[in-house]
């Protein structure tokens, strides 16, 4: 059997606001790199052969194509631009892509995605059309409700991570659909259709960089 | 009105397992000094008048008091005796409690917790008789009960952190009742009791030092 063809689209929309500054967070270095850089590695060290697809606002190409050319990157991959939800960027990354197989949707701010997250996201995709990373929650949890508040179950609840991999044909399909304020992620665009998703292990260092503690975080175990 | 008599009672029951060594993670080191004692320290910074109690496993003690002339350790605390759960450490603690007032339970192992969010739960105790610091969940959560899986609404859940501060009183009848592998905090003891409990701000930082990232994590906040 011949091997699914790959594709990542790595989503980069993010304008550095919760960051406190104005760089806009997926710029910002560790390691002596800008964030997304090490990110499109991780994929192309995955596999050299995946479609790499980086989504990102209009106007931050020119300032994209000019750390490129700074760093001397040269990890190929096509641009497309970014929309005013997540959901639009993922739907116009998605348009790029002129086959089917299987597709994994991933955060641009998530370098410490192992590769082992990734084969085992990509592996279960390959069988099941879905897979999603999550690791346990390791504190208790609480529902609230703003009028009331209640104990949940940790030992049911689960971080969701990316990359998320879909058959390219089943994440079309779902995106099709309106947007939605409750699709935080690309699991929940895929539910709202009716399709099961299959959980898959991340790896806890897999965090998304957000507030400035992150990147302090990210900084010391990209060192370990 | 007299200000009411506050206690903390730190557990530290660990055993280092998830850790993969041999050292209890309430004695590695982060900053130079053993975690605890950057928490006693915290709460002491806090208010120097507070009465604090260390429950460690009885066969502990001798380790955590050499441990004290090691490194001239001088902030004046309690020993209590650790049990086979976290429920019967809180248990054995709150034996010492000679008083009313006010008690805050502690995680040993959360070092990084700030003292504006001691102060947020001591103030907001004196008022609702309980509070509990949280902290918005920044990822996407999932149930999954092993037979199928769904999103959940992140906007309404909330990671729990310590120190729970609650009136003496109210937490020493509330621990009257059997054990309940569902207590995975003091507040869910609290609502077993039929007790309403009063959420306030966590810090980010404030993160509970339990698996080997975490070490590395925290060493990084601290220096910061």
């Amino acid at each position: 059997m011949k091997d699914k063809q790959k594709f990542a689209i790595i989503v980069a929309g993010g304008s550095g606001k919760r960051m406190g500054g104005d760089v806009p967070k997926q710029y910002m270095r560790i390691g002596g790199k800008p964030i997304l850089m090490h990110t499109l590695i991780k994929f192309h060290e995955y596999d050299a052969k995946m479609t790499l697809i980086l989504v990102l606002p209009e106007d931050q190409h020119p300032d994209w194509l000019r750390l490129i050319r700074q760093y001397a990157f040269t990890i190929p991959h096509h641009l497309a631009n970014g929309g005013s939800e997540r959901f639009y960027s993922v739907l116009n990354g998605l348009q790029k892509l002129d086959a089917d197989g299987l597709v994994a949707i991933h955060d641009g701010v998530r370098p410490l995605v192992s590769l082992e997250t990734i084969a085992r996201c990509f592996d279960a995709a390959a069988i099941y059309a879905t897979a999603i990373p999550v690791v346990p929650v390791t504190e208790s949890v609480r529902w609230d409700n703003k009028v009331s508040n209640k104990a949940m179950d940790r030992r049911q609840l689960f971080l969701v991570q990316t990359p998320q991999v879909f058959s390219v044909s089943l994440l079309k399909e779902s995106y099709n659909q309106p947007f939605d304020t409750t699709f935080t992620d690309d699991a929940s665009v895929v539910e709202k259709m009716g399709h099961e998703v299959h959980l898959v292990e991340g790896n806890p260092e897999n965090i998304k960089i957000t507030r400035p503690m992150d990147l302090l975080v990210a900084e010391a175990l990209m060192n370990k």
